[in-house]
């Protein structure tokens, strides 16, 4: 897992064998089983992941009691509760295993002791939430501007495995629509 | 105005006299009319903006073209259409003055020179991007979780200004509500 962590480092920043070996030094391997829960609303986000294999969702639950679903992270992405990590204040959200997950896990400290001992770790963070701005503007967009067809379309498109691999509960919430609107998207699509 | 961006930088890093004035250095005055428009869709966002004075809005155009407003900058706050100041891609955004506007702005290629040639100013662009990612999660979750009521209800609690000072019509667009919608929660508020 720490290969696939390597890569994912070197493809964002020219570090030295040196800097990559302290890097790596502060990750942690994690497995977890499915729907399990490694955030829930109130904690504060400690942790910053890295998935190696399995996806873990990112979610936080409505007035009604409903669960919406912001972001999903599948192999070789990075996921957190990135609000309150960045706040230190409590989350929101929710982070949750979809599916067996194993997992490389930085702690906040030792994330911020990074940004101070290695002066690229802060180019690595300012692209992670360069990516994380832009993917939360297009979600933002999504709900905007398109109706629940053209999101379902849309995601079909970008991000096919979605659909692909997660239960029909999970992909109705990522769209924030009813099962049985997507059950009748599916088979219209 | 250049006292104000310098309070607001002296907020976020601890640069010496000689590094506050290179970075002041690049950004350039800039008078706009009520109306005017910075950016329009299709164009790539190459400036970032500080506002001294007025009101800047980002904003894009739905399908069924109608303006659903994503972010409102007052007095001592940045703004630009960030998706594509950091891609470099077309923008699917406008940038447009709500109130007659001055402001200072730095080019694209300025603000990534100064990340070269100023260690600390990636310090100050990761905290303008947290800003802006909780900024912008803040406003995806309040669509996901909130309906119109409540969140007129948030908007006057969290940032009254937007009601006080701004026309009805972009404060709809900015709740993505119709005008007789915002009327009506007005009147019962």
């Amino acid at each position: 897992m720490k290969a696939q962590l390597t890569e994912y480092i070197r493809k964002t920043i020219n570090v030295t064998e040196a800097e990559l070996s302290i890097i790596l030094s502060y990750f942690k391997p994690l497995e977890v089983e499915k729907n399990e829960l490694l955030l829930v609303y109130g904690q504060t986000s400690q942790r910053t992941f890295f998935v190696g294999n399995g996806c873990l969702r990112i979610f936080f639950i409505t007035e009604e009691g409903h669960e919406a679903t912001r972001y999903l992270a599948f192999e070789n992405n990075f996921a957190t509760a990135i609000s309150s990590f960045i706040s230190n204040e409590p989350s929101s959200e929710f982070i949750q295993a979809s599916e067996p997950t194993t997992l490389l896990y930085i702690s906040h400290e030792d994330f911020y002791h990074l940004l101070e001992i290695i002066p690229l770790w802060e180019k690595f963070y300012r692209n992670y939430l360069e990516k994380a701005y832009i993917h939360n503007t297009n979600r933002l967009m999504s709900f905007l501007t398109l109706d629940a067809t053209e999101r379902y379309k849309q995601l079909l498109e970008i991000q096919p495995n979605i659909v692909q691999r997660l239960p029909k509960k999970i992909v109705a919430t990522y769209l924030n629509i009813s099962q049985e609107t997507l059950s009748r998207l599916k088979s219209k699509c």
